[in-house]
């Protein structure tokens, strides 16, 4: 059998389910045309329907278990109370209280995106029937400037291609890079030094094999800049930037409004009008100008985020991050083992393509880590999906009444899903 | 069966091909491990193994038959005399003396463009056993600003993708346009005024299905800039560009030989430094600076060709792209049922990734063609191939003495072939 023909093998084979009465296949609705979408529920919260963990309420429960003495029963409570049975920890348990304000911004951002990545790897492994797991390349760069760790599930049962990615970087901003950026965080500035700056970030990007399962990705990063003249290194400048953004082949609005729900949610914890800015920010961020459609149907985006207190954001950020599984694992727990067609396949791996139009043509990240002086190139494009597919002209997409063209309408139409 | 394991599919039938004794399998060495690779031949003409058509002979064949009078047996003739049995036509015909400089510049440029893209799609199908043919998108421009035809055939036996475009433009240049071209081209230019210009181009980008035929591209394209105050619209400055080059995806020494010698002897019937100075130009621009490797093995490649005498470039230039069916017809010829395994499909699959990062990274007619106002994106991006494949860090490639392995090396340091 082809290597590169797994996914066509897997997909038929998968396909075939639909005719085998699992307990899976039946506790969900099938995507298919002939069966009914799932009806969206009638309660405001529209992503209730998904038995889900909601990372407030659990932050509350880590609180008063740490405040508290422990006993082997609150250890136990420590679990998600709302978890379905047989679901991996939703929550990163890092070894440093991240609230610790003694601890420098940098460490602590360290522990989270460290933390958080291992959470993330073992709940996706639990959702991979092949027995697949996240294999891990650590790395050092040159001289102490950091170091990264790539994790990378590929062509598995449930993900055609999974990595979760952290980096942290010491280096120095060039010149003509100073210049490029926002000019009022250098009002001290001489504009003939060297910058020294710091970076920790944490990205994400899941290429399911089932079109029905949407790709997802997401990035939370923490900057800091150095005056060099200095000695103690204090910051002068830091900002945090993320968003997590989803990206399905095919539309289910309960899908969607579960994603974005919950991401509301965790916005209106910290700040009014956060989740409509950047929701906003999120749809013009990922645009594909040539092709006149969003890449996905959105979710949140913000970079430069450093107005106030770096307290408040380093804590929207870890609930913008932490939210990652409670908003994508039921999505992908419900959705991967769908039955599906040849002409559902085909349509998911033409969406590839336009993500991969998007990431090469028009990511910033992708751009600012391709031009960097020795790119860790493997690392920067691990975003791309493991196959995609580029037709001319085809007539998928633009047939009316399709489901193919209703989530195009979308994509060149952005919808408030929250 | 899944539409879009096709590939995977034909591949399978295709290998299986190894054990069945057709005449074109035993004409030619097949690729697999255990079987010789074809020697170089030891004439210094190296190319000289394939039974091809000369341009140059057969340009001077129609100049003679053009000047006497013809019988039917003189017609007969035109055909080159060492076409093997079957193939089709390699010599456009276009419907005026390209060289009758009474035409201007503009229309004979059109009609040699259009005369090289249907002998080339007559000929690219007579590839084609699934007897599949190009299929033509005409379109006209807005307010007769140009015309376009894309030809693409899809998803073919012998083609996964092959397109052929034809493209003219007539429109302005912006002033910050203008001001990235070459300044001394503008030194009559007001330094306000927008600037009409009028472009008419031909490319094509062929994706063979067998990984042991190689992709190749080619783009040739005469532009002219006019001074919008001049009534009779004489242009101000006109320049040639173009170049054709070859992305093997497995190296056959003889391939890239024939190929290259090939365009030598196109180069030396013009300028005695041309091909030295192209090829290196071609392995300068085909560069993919974050994998550290050349697209492929090169080629030739110019832009703003303008020195002396326009019909000198013409001629040039028809040369060269009328090389192209002599050059890479008996290599597809050749390769297309050549057996393959499913690692080496996976191997071609990958360097589709690499040519695809290319074109969308770095390619400047990409990036200009994306970034016009009303971009035709299907005809830019038609140079993608219709199936690509992402790996993180793959072991493939990097194994001492495989084949794979070889042919990276010679991407990492270009060679010359002729």
């Amino acid at each position: 059998m082809l290597r590169n023909s797994s996914t066509a093998h897997g997909a038929l084979r998968r396909a075939s389910l639909s005719s085998a009465p699992t307990a899976r296949l039946h506790s969900f609705p099938s995507s298919s045309a002939s069966l009914p979408i799932i009806p969206p529920p009638r309660s405001s919260r529209a992503h209730s329907s998904f038995t889900s963990w909601n990372p407030h309420t659990t932050h509350s429960h880590r609180s008063r278990f740490l405040m508290t003495p422990l006993d082997p029963l609150d250890c136990e409570e420590q679990r998600p109370m709302s978890a379905q049975r047989g679901r991996p920890s939703f929550v990163p348990t890092p070894s440093v209280d991240l609230d610790d304000t003694s601890i420098p911004m940098r460490l602590r951002m360290i522990h989270h995106i460290k933390s958080l990545q291992s959470t993330i790897c073992e709940a996706l492994e639990s959702l991979e029937p092949s027995g697949q797991k996240f294999k891990s390349s650590y790395y050092l760069r040159d001289a102490s400037k950091g170091f990264g760790d790539s994790r990378v599930l590929q062509d598995g049962e449930t993900f055609e291609k999974a990595g979760c990615n952290i980096s942290v970087i010491k280096s120095t901003l060039s010149v003509p890079a100073v210049r490029q950026m926002r000019a009022e965080r250098f009002d001290w500035w001489d504009g003939v030094s060297e910058l020294p700056y710091f970076v920790a970030g944490c990205s994400l990007v899941v290429h399911p094999r089932n079109p029905h399962a949407p790709t997802i990705h997401f990035n939370y990063r923490y900057f800091e800049i150095q005056d060099p003249k200095d000695p103690n290194g204090e910051p002068k400048a830091w900002w945090f930037g993320g968003g997590t953004d989803l990206t399905p082949s095919y539309l289910y609005e309960d899908d969607a409004r579960h994603f974005h729900g919950l991401y509301k949610e965790a916005c209106d914890r910290h700040a009014a009008g956060y989740y409509a800015r950047f929701k906003k920010w999120c749809d013009e961020y990922f645009y594909i100008p040539h092709r006149q459609e969003s890449r996905g149907i959105g979710g949140i985006f913000f970079d430069d985020l450093s107005e106030g207190d770096p307290e408040a954001i380093f804590k929207f950020v870890r609930d913008c991050s932490n939210s990652y599984l409670p908003a994508y694992y039921p999505i992908v727990e419900r959705r991967k083992d769908q039955p599906f067609t040849e002409e559902e396949k085909r349509w998911q791996q033409l969406r590839r393509g336009r993500y991969v139009e998007f990431n090469l043509v028009y990511d910033r990240g992708t751009k600012f880590g391709l031009a960097m002086k020795e790119p860790r190139t493997e690392s920067i494009l691990m975003s791309l999906p493991l196959t995609s597919r580029w037709e001319y002209e085809p007539e998928v997409g633009t047939i009316e009444g399709s489901r193919e063209k209703k989530i195009l309408d979308i994509l060149k139409k952005p919808v408030e899903w929250a």
